[in-house]
């Protein structure tokens, strides 16, 4: 499997130690997984039913009633699983091995006899299977319970539920395909193609490889099926056209990200997966425009992606609203599954820049500091009136939400939080890259031998970074150490001294010796507070700025700033300063200083007046995008006017 | 009639000579008129459909077939015969007498032996007569249908029409009301309120003031019967409930201008109008509140209303996207009803500078120069990909329209500028009142006597303006002359005779002697280039200043300044000049200087970056907001960034 290929390193070789991220995966072994459980099983007072434990008990025959939820509720199940199997690796938990074991039996005896497996379709539409590929999610489903199948085999060596899945798999590839008696379609929403090249990657089963092959080159040749379809709502609006399912074209013909921003991660996801495992040059090329055209056009400075709430999705270049931004939690998630694969694919640290940033921003933000509160939208500008009473602002909520009707986020930020050791490190032959600034313990297999590497630090607040090796016997082997891209000045040391020459390839400072144990690199990564501007074409953000620490970005709040944050305006940043708060969100760096505020005491009554341009000295506090709205509704705001 | 009221001029007194609104005058008998029958006739190639017309004949058994349009179609044809007999007054046209006196005729064959008169409730729904108040407009439809007749007896003397119409008043009046056998009701849309007041002026009828007087204090009384209503629909959404309608609480018991904002505009001007016929205290009280609402909380600098398109609404205070705004031209066009109302009960020269500004921008936005298209949104930002690709700003058109399938606003507008005549001045006893600087000779009865005021001038785009008085004979009264509220510096001269120490009563200068043939007034009004800057709570406009000069407010159009005008920066306004040119749209002032812009050819790929500000010179050229989109679509800007 995947030799001679960059790898992820494995769960079961990396243990986090970090400061910032072990709470949180603490908290998600200890009060989220349970409380997610208890949700997908309606057991939360006050929130939005789910439903979704008693569709597979129905389906599996051991309760009666009704399906309710949506067409794809079966996924929410699945990627609870599969957060569930995370983190059972680093916290053991028979009850919840026990507990995950029962729903694979569910799954098992709702599987039909021919390797089906959808609760919807099972029981509210028997006769309506595989004729609504564009609404009806069934492969999307079908990939998710997938995923969940390989990380519960991964993480405790148990077989069922990935010969469940495989059965599955078997049946959808003997009714699918480019053989001429198999349909050729492929799902309105992405995420089969990622999870078959999963279930390849355990079963060296070829034919998952090809199926998922056959899902990414079929997907937008025209005439296309999906238009085709009585379901297929082109007709209503062009916001849910083809491209809203990346199919107005085929894939490599794709060069601007289009349509439902989550479809479209997790497309650009499952085709990195295909170019690693095929080595399809062709994939390459127009996976680097897409990157290009999402990160240099399409993304807020958060990592959020999808500029508008109809259809989800991406509008036009630059267009980045901040009080309408969509920017679901789920696809700043799918960002960071693109960006990881593009490390293994290129290992280029503009990847790895974009999935940081995405991380401690636009998905961090989705899921509250007790993990029992989520975000499925992520604006960079709230004012509570205004989402009140506007109806171009109604898909922003003000508070997190205890669970949803659609609940794809709340598990997907579980399931990422859980396998976060994945993303710290990468291995390409004997060069180890460093993507993550995440204090941990990790294993390595280089030349036959084992080394490890003793990560530590107290990122993202400071940037010092010590990276110890451990090695039993002097290997030779290369460590290449991200200088990120927000970075402007560091400084590396190997055992104390000082590296002035080291070659910065892609991004990546390579060091290549003959590593003995103890030795220790150093790396001090100067974190000044940075004022950012976004390009002057984004016309949201003209004459503003957002401050920026590390790869963290900042927000004003209402409850340290008061009100009418947009009539703040900050002048440089050398009078704001960064101050560690050991009492604010169990711990975080919050920045301070001096700005100015509209003084608007002299207005009285009018609503116009000739310019007079008064403010008055105001001392802000800005605390970390990510922890936004954790202690009571208000006012938020990231791009901040500037003068002068 | 209106004995001891301020009154209106009336158009048969006054003769418009002025250069900027004489060839517009000319155009709406010339072209627009005409143009706005064949549109009502269907004879418009590549516009909307309007059948208003063939509806009429059908409902008149004249012509056979189905009613098509909107079920307020009706009131496209009674606004052009408003709009066709004003320009009579001026431009006598006997063809056109004659093609009004078809229409006439049509409309008492379709009028019901009870005096109903409704072509969509008569051909498509005979059944459903006063069941719909909230969607179904039929008292609307009267109500334009007896401004109508109003303006058309008032032209020509003719009283047929007014004959018909209060025949229809007459069946209202006996089945809705207070009385125990009547109905209970108002309108949805209101409208009537204003059209009764003007058929009980021309015919002493009190039973129309008295219904109208109902309708007003009616409204708003909960249990609402709208509510009660099927086709009510607050159910819904919010935004279309009671308040849409005004019809949340008792109009006395409002304070702010909530719903839809023509419908809201159309009800304080009636309310006004009853105000004025009854000197009820009370209304006064209310109609100052809602006045200083919309004005200092609610109103774009165009004098454009409603933030919102769902709805065509009000939305909250200080909520003014400039992008996303709806400021429809008939909510534009109704503020100018209601200022000249509140000009009658009041005068005070805050009413006249709100409608001058609503006169001189957002109302004449809504029509092209050639008078052959229109607007119906007048947004205050336009970029062109955004509006054809995001679905927030759908209700946005990037070129007038030929006509439209909600045709208000057309006729509309001509209505208003027709009439335009009325709007100068008022009379209160021996008061003469000059409100707008239009040149213009105009006639008054003072004291018994024939008294004439010849006013010269080229405003908007100079402020000199003189008043020559004509008089048989020496009489005393006063000429109150406004000092607009945009005027930082004036100077007032009798005879050649600087003016010191004339007492301005609520904004007006009163000159009171005994006025001799050729005594004049000389009136400078200093029309520097000023930067308005909005209120600081306006969150959309912070940092951003709008050019304004006299009354007029400037934009910035693509085909003078290329795109991306949102990243031009206006630094001073000493670096502006104003310029006559007089080529470009029969003669303006436009605006040009030095301004900054972004400068992004160091940007290349990255779209977030360090603080780095670069900008370069730039020379802008701005135009008159009324007359964009006259040349080639493209982008739009208002409100422009400040530096410095």
């Amino acid at each position: 499997m995947n030799k001679n290929k960059a790898t992820q390193i494995s769960l079961q070789d990396i243990t986090i130690t970090d400061r910032f991220w072990i709470g949180r995966m603490e908290l998600m072994a200890r009060e989220v997984i349970p409380y997610q459980w208890d949700a997908l099983n309606d057991n939360i007072p006050g929130a939005e039913p789910s439903h979704a434990m008693e569709n597979f008990r129905i389906a599996a025959g051991e309760s009666t009633g009704e399906f309710h939820g949506m067409v794809f509720q079966d996924s929410d199940v699945a990627k609870w699983i599969e957060a569930a199997s995370y983190s059972l690796v680093n916290f053991p938990n028979p009850d919840l091995e026990r507990t995950i074991d029962e729903v694979v039996d569910l799954m098992g005896k709702a599987q039909q006899s021919d390797g089906y497996l959808n609760t919807y379709f099972t029981v509210a539409k028997p006769d309506q299977r595989w004729k609504d590929f564009s609404g009806g999610h069934e492969l999307y489903c079908a990939g998710h319970l997938m995923e969940a199948a390989v990380a519960y085999y991964q993480a405790t060596g148990k077989s069922i539920f990935l010969t469940i899945m495989c059965r599955y798999a078997d049946y959808i590839d003997s009714i699918i395909g480019p053989a001429e008696n198999k349909m050729k379609v492929y799902c309105g929403h992405e995420e089969i193609e990622i999870a078959l090249i999963k279930l390849y990657r355990v079963t060296d089963n070829e034919r998952y490889l090809k199926l998922s092959q056959y899902f990414i080159n079929e997907r937008g040749k025209q005439p296309c099926f999906l238009a085709e379809e009585p379901t297929f709502n082109s007709s209503k609006t062009k916001w849910f056209g083809l491209d809203y399912h990346q199919a107005q074209v085929p894939v490599r013909e794709q060069t601007k990200a289009e349509g439902h921003s989550v479809r479209a991660m997790y497309l650009y996801a499952g085709m990195t997966d295909l170019a690693i495992e095929t080595g399809d040059e062709t994939l390459y090329q127009v996976l680097q425009k897409l990157w290009d055209n999402v990160t240099h056009y399409r993304m807020y400075i958060t990592g959020g992606l999808g500029s508008q709430g109809h259809g989800e999705r991406f509008t036009l270049d630059y267009d980045l609203p901040n009080d309408s931004a969509y920017a679901e939690t789920c696809a700043t998630i799918g960002l960071i599954f693109w960006a990881e694969r593009m490390l293994l694919l290129h290992p280029e640290s503009r990847y790895a820049d974009v999935m940081e940033k995405a991380l401690y921003n636009g998905a961090l933000s989705g899921i509250s500091l007790d993990g029992r509160k989520y975000f499925y939208v992520n604006p960079l500008e709230v004012i509570p009136e205004a989402v009140k009473d506007r109806y171009d602002l109604q898909h922003v909520k003000l508070e997190r939400q205890q669970w949803l009707g659609c609940a794809c986020c709340p598990p997907n930020i579980a399931r990422l939080i859980t396998s976060l050791g994945q993303y710290i490190y990468s291995q390409d032959g004997d060069v180890l890259y460093t993507h993550l600034y995440i204090a941990s313990e990790a294993g390595f297999h280089v030349k036959g031998g084992q080394v490890r590497l003793a990560q530590k630090g107290n990122y993202p607040w400071d940037g010092q970074i010590t990276f110890t090796v451990q090695t039993p016997k002097e290997t030779e082997f290369t460590i290449a150490v991200r200088i990120p891209g927000w970075c402007r000045e560091y400084q590396l040391k190997l055992n104390g001294i000082t590296l002035e020459e080291i070659p910065v390839v892609h991004g990546y400072a390579k060091i290549r010796r003959k590593w003995g144990n103890g030795d220790e690199i150093n790396l001090q990564l100067a974190m000044p507070v940075e004022l950012i501007q976004a390009h002057p074409k984004v016309r949201e953000d003209i004459g503003k700025v957002a401050i920026q620490r590390g790869p963290v970005v900042y927000c004003l709040e209402e409850i340290d700033n008061g009100k009418d944050l947009w009539s703040i305006a900050l002048t440089t940043k050398e009078k704001l300063t960064a101050e560690f708060a050991e009492d604010l969100f169990d711990g975080v760096t919050i920045i301070s200083g001096e700005a100015l505020k509209a003084d608007d005491s002299s207005w009285r009554d009018s609503l116009y007046h000739p310019l007079r341009d008064q403010t008055k000295p105001f001392n802000i506090k800005a605390v970390p995008y990510c922890f936004w709205g954790n202690r009571q509704p208000g006012e938020m705001l990231v791009w901040i006017h500037r003068k002068g």
